[in-house]
């Protein structure tokens, strides 16, 4: 890292992580962890960023994976990301309709084909879920 | 399917058009009508949108503006459209920090030239505002 | 206006179904069908845009599908649909030749990686015909 | 210009500024010309491109700037080259419907502000046109 | 600002604003810091991300500046901030060929219409700069 | 190819196709050469545009390189032309940490979703390298 681990930077770093966590699940926390040694000054902007975001409490946390679940599907660029962001918005409280609801709006911003892979990322982050609830209750 | 396969298209054209005054204001209003001479397909198609959108009520209309606001944003190429969506935003009841702060977020997901184009174009909007209301106190 | 206003919401689904099986052939229509269910919006306003889009004869549908062609190539953002619409495109009556001149020319406008991808799109959908071709005729 | 001036470089630049002088006018050549003391390399190659792209015969010129038309709607980038390209199609044949036509349907692949904003061009440039006929009439 | 401006942020943000008024020059650091009181997080986060980037020294602060001025002109949606990168590249001592090539070549992954906006920027940077130099002299 | 085959367009066409090999290796230059018979235009022109740019020495090769994957990483739209620069830039002698920083920086003009991508773009090539070297000690 390019600048002084000070206590302060740590602790903005460890609130980044902590709430990256909690919304994002732990794996994907740890996939940012593991990018540390590669590009250590990405995964640190990324984490604080994440961090301070959702420390502003202005917008709730439920909002906030909306707009960005709406933003990635226009961009249409990040899938990967897309997905990461929809399993965010489950573990904070979104429901399904809501997501396919915030989904189909946006092919009026980012046109059909941006919408229509935009569900299908979210059609396998569900199936995903029933897959994974289905074996811890099996 | 969230309306009646019976609707005819008259009706679904007219309840579009009255969500649209609604959301955006009677000038927005005018100026979809004006481009109706020019390109009604268009017009049309833009009208009937926006009221299937909004008639769905998995999504309250303030997280639908929210997120157009985000797609916009980061789309960045459409600034006239963002303005009318901020507008949209503050006429249907989000308050001026939490567009600021959705606006923000979007440095994370499409840079800060993007971010920074959308705070300006509310900053025009806020600004406008003050000046209307100004004139009407005045 | 370029069809009746009391046209009923049904008859407009119905056509733009039928519509979109004759351009893009049955196992394009089925994949939408599919969609139904986890998003009926979407499928429904994907469905009517096509059969609206398609039924205004100013434009003749070869026209379409290769401006709808040059548009996924420097969008750059659906591979999936660029190939459902030189499918498209060759179903309605464009060479070959055609397609390829259409997302070459696109170089200039959307770059050389964006041409790139759009030319391998357009070597893949060619193999798979000729590798069915093949199978029809052994 | 980094590479030698030969006869047949010189022939394909003649030829490119000859066909671009044809399908844009007068006015925007002269405007590629004077791009060529501040970039001459930029300059030739949209030159040579132009020229390359609309000497192959496999694709007729209309479809080719209906093409360009789309393109450059969905990517929203590029409004003044979006206006010299509704001229150009103008001048090649195309007619207003058409343009409108192939404009609306881009709101399918690039969203409503992309579409709503190639539709203003075209507004702008047939009113331009209409302006220039008046007073050539009067 | 939603976390403590404690004195490890401060001089974070402090090295960040001279970094910033070194490269982009006086009035351009306070039109950031104008934002402060409409957008405080975006104008913290834009001062921060400067400074951090360009206290990394693995990468020259020239080649640093070349590579933002090719990716904004291939994104194309931020000509006001392209503009501020082409004085910034010219303030750290990229000379005008340089610029010139680098967004000459940009037309190779995101078409003539881009680059040449890209030029039109570059253009008017210049003029603007000779200007000021002539008044100086004057 | 729709213009002949002269001299000079020869001379130029295999000044770029060195280029091209030399840049990018012989690998990447035999793929351009397999799509000559698919779409001989744009292998061409693709060829033609490499060896135009990189002959014109105002900008040296590793500004170049740095310049290209930074474009590419904020389109966001390439990953295979990304991952065929970033072997590039290797080649022409940029360092690893200096490929890491211009994709870190570009978060700033493009999003985190897309500078993510690039890292990883970035980490398979040097795994790759570094297996390949391996590979050959062993």
């Amino acid at each position: 890292m390019n600048r002084s681990n000070s206590t302060n930077d740590s602790e903005r770093y460890h609130q980044g992580f902590e709430t990256l966590k909690q919304v994002m699940g732990q794996s994907q926390a740890e996939a940012i962890l593991q990018l540390q040694s590669f590009a250590p000054d990405l995964a640190q902007y990324t984490i604080e960023a994440f961090g301070d975001l959702y420390a502003n409490p202005v917008l709730d946390i439920k909002s906030r994976e909306l707009a960005t679940v709406a933003a990635l599907t226009v961009l249409g660029n990040a899938q990967l990301q897309l997905k990461v962001h929809i399993r965010g918005a489950l573990n904070v409280g979104c429901t399904r309709p809501e997501i396919v609801a915030v989904i189909t709006q946006m092919y009026a911003y980012g046109g059909f084909p941006a919408a229509l892979n935009g569900i299908n990322a979210a059609k396998e982050v569900f199936e995903e879920r029933d897959q994974h609830n289905q074996e811890n209750l099996g």
